[in-house]
C-alpha cells in the first residue's frame, strides 16, 4: 500500500512529518511517498538514517500556506497539496496525508476526487477521546450549511467508519442539538431528527455540547459550523485551563512540590483530550482517501495519521459506505 | 428596590435560593420578594433567623419542573416563575431572578413581559470568564433560529450592558464563526458580518470557538444554537477533565499528595472557570429585567444573581438599549 504525505504541510514542516511519516513506514508495512520539495526531502532523509523504510519522493515545489485563502489554493497547480491529492485521483497513492491548511485540504481533495455516488457534501470527521471509549464527530468544518439529508448521510458513513475502523458494534448516533427531546433545536435539527429516527440505524435521540464527552455515543452527527465551534471550544477550554493552572500553581512554593508529583498524570490527561494525538480528521463519503492532521501535530501525530489511512484503504471504507447507503437511505428513497 | 426571587427554583430549591437572597439583601439594600409555596419560605427565613434583613413572601403554590416541556410551564397558571414574571410586568418588583428551568423562564418572561420596541428576539447573555477581562456571549439559547439583523441587536445590546454593568469602554465586538477572515461562516453569519462591519460599533471581525476564552472582544455574538453548543461544551470539557483528574490522581500515593497541595489553587481555577459563581445569565432586550441562574447554583450564585438584576435595573440597562439602536440601528434603516 502507498500512502502519499505533504511533507510540506503543517506548523512545523519538514523537522515533524518526515520522522513520523518514516516511523509509520517502518511500523506498518507501507510505502511512504513524500511529496513536497524534493532537495528538502531529501537531506531531512539523509539525515534520518532511513534506508530500511520504503520511501519515495515526488516533486512539488510550492507549498500552500496555513492562512492561505481558496484564491490563493487555485493558483499553486504545483502545490504539495494538489500534487497529492492528484495521485489519489491517478492511482499513484491508495491515500493522502497532510497536517497542512485543513480549509485547502478539503477544498482541493473535493474538487479533484469529487464525492462518492450518493453523497451530497464529504464531511471531516474526527475522533473524541470520551469518558467511556471514542466518539466519532461530523462534520467538523468542511460544510458550513447543511441540509437535513446530509446529516442523515454523515450519520451512515459515521456508522461505517466506527464499525469498520473502531470496531464498534450497532454503534449509536445522536444528534448533536440544545435540548435532548425531540422538539428541541433549531430547523435544521428538528427536520434531521425526523430523518434520523426513521431511518434504520441506532439513532438514539439528541445529545448536547455538555454531552460530546461524555462517551453517549458512538457518532455524533452536527453540521459543520456547529461542530467546527465545538471541537474548536474544546481546544480553547483546554488551552485556557492549563494556562491558568501554571499560572495558578507558579506562584505557590508547595502548589508546585503538587505539580511536580502530578506531572505524569497531568501529561497522561492532556494527551488523552489533546487531538493530535488520534492521528487526524478523516474526509468521509469522498472518492478517495484524505486524512487532514492538525497543523501542530507532533511527529507521533503524523504517524498516526498515516496509520488512520491505512486502515481507512484496508477496510474499503468507501465500499462499505456505498453498500450502507443502499440499504439506509436508497429504501426510504424508493418509496417516496 | 425590590427584587423577586423564585424560592423554588434550581436543584436544591428553597435550601440554596433562600439563604443566598437574604445574604443579597443584607449586602446590597434591596428588598426580596421570595414567590413561591409561603408555608415553606417562612420555615426556612424563620430557621436563618432573617429578621434584619427586607423581605416579604408571595405565594405561588405550583413549581415548574427543571424538566418540565412548554405544555406543562403553560398549564400551571400559579408556578412560581409565572406569579414571578407578573410581579415584574404589575411594577410589584422591579426584576425576577430565577436558578429554574431556563426554557421556562425564558418562556415565560418574554410572552408576560414582551420585547423592547425595536428588538425582534430577547438575547440570552452570559458573562465568560477570559483569560483577560470578561466576554459576553449572547445568545445562549432563547434563540435557536437568527437572522442577521437579530445579530446586529445582540451586538448593540451586548454593548450597552458591557458598558453599563462591566465598566467597559468602547467594547469589541466579535461574531462566532468558523474562520477569522470575512467570508468564512455559514449563510447567517456571512451576512451579519456585513451588517455588523457597516454599523457604528467597534466591530473587530470573526473569532473561532478557541477565542472564546480568550478575551480577544468583550462581547461575542451568536445565535442561540450555536452558543448553547458552545457553553455546553465548555461545561463538558471542564467536567470531564476533573473527573480524569480524580480518576487518573488517586491511582498514586505521590500524586494524591500533589494534588492535597494544589487543592486550594485547583479549586480557584474551577472557581473561575465554572459559571454558577457569575450570578447568572440576563435577558437582554426585553421588557423587564429578568436573570437566570445556573440549576446547580449554590447560594453565593444566588446572591450574585441577585446582585446582577440589581445593577441591571440601577443602570438603567432597558433605557439605555433604547437609545443605543437608534444611534446604531435607525439611521442606517432611515437611510435604506
Amino acid at each position: 500500500m502507498k500512502i502519499a504525505v505533504d511533507a510540506m504541510g503543517g506548523d512545523s514542516g519538514l523537522r515533524i512529518t518526515i520522522p513520523g511519516a518514516v516511523q509509520a513506514a517502518r511500523e506498518f508495512n507501507v510505502e511512504v511517498v513524500f511529496v513536497g520539495e524534493k532537495d528538502k526531502i531529501k537531506a531531512e532523509i539523509n539525515r534520518l538514517d532511513a534506508e530500511d523504510a520504503r520511501l519515495s519522493i515526488v516533486d512539488a515545489p510550492e507549498a500552500v500556506g496555513m492562512g492561505d485563502g481558496v484564491f490563493a489554493v487555485r493558483r499553486k497547480k504545483r502545490s504539495s497539496i494538489l500534487v497529492g491529492v492528484q495521485l489519489v485521483k491517478d492511482g499513484g497513492a491508495d491515500a493522502f496525508v497532510s497536517m497542512g491548511n485543513t480549509a485547502a485540504v478539503v477544498y482541493i481533495s473535493r474538487s479533484v476526487l469529487g464525492v462518492l455516488q450518493g453523497i451530497n457534501k464529504p464531511a471531516l470527521s474526527l475522533i473524541i477521546p470520551a469518558l467511556k471509549g471514542n466518539t466519532l464527530l461530523l462534520d467538523v468544518g468542511a460544510n458550513a450549511n447543511c441540509q437535513p439529508e446530509d446529516l442523515l448521510q454523515f450519520a451512515v458513513m459515521g456508522k461505517v467508519f466506527m464499525e469498520q475502523v473502531m470496531g464498534s458494534v450497532r454503534p449509536r448516533i445522536a444528534l448533536m442539538s440544545i435540548g435532548e427531546e425531540e422538539g428541541k433545536g433549531n430547523e435544521l435539527t428538528k427536520q434531521a431528527f425526523e430523518r434520523l429516527s426513521t431511518a434504520p440505524l441506532n439513532f438514539i435521540g439528541n445529545v448536547e455540547g455538555k454531552d460530546l464527552y461524555a462517551g453517549k455515543a458512538e457518532v455524533i452527527v452536527s453540521d459543520g459550523f456547529t461542530g467546527n465551534v465545538a471541537l474548536k471550544v474544546s481546544e480553547g477550554v483546554i488551552e485556557t485551563l492549563f494556562h491558568m493552572a501554571r499560572r495558578e500553581i507558579t506562584k505557590n512554593f508547595f502548589a508546585k512540590i503538587g505539580l511536580f508529583l502530578m506531572k505524569g498524570h497531568l501529561k497522561r490527561i492532556y494527551k488523552r483530550v489533546d487531538y493530535s494525538e488520534y492521528g487526524g480528521a478523516q474526509l468521509l463519503g469522498l472518492n478517495g482517501v484524505c486524512v487532514i492532521g492538525h497543523g501542530r501535530s507532533n511527529s507521533n501525530a503524523v504517524k498516526n495519521a498515516v496509520r488512520l489511512a491505512r486502515d481507512f484503504v484496508a477496510k474499503r471504507i468507501q465500499e462499505k459506505i456505498r453498500e450502507e447507503l443502499g440499504r439506509t437511505v436508497a429504501p426510504r428513497e424508493a418509496k417516496a
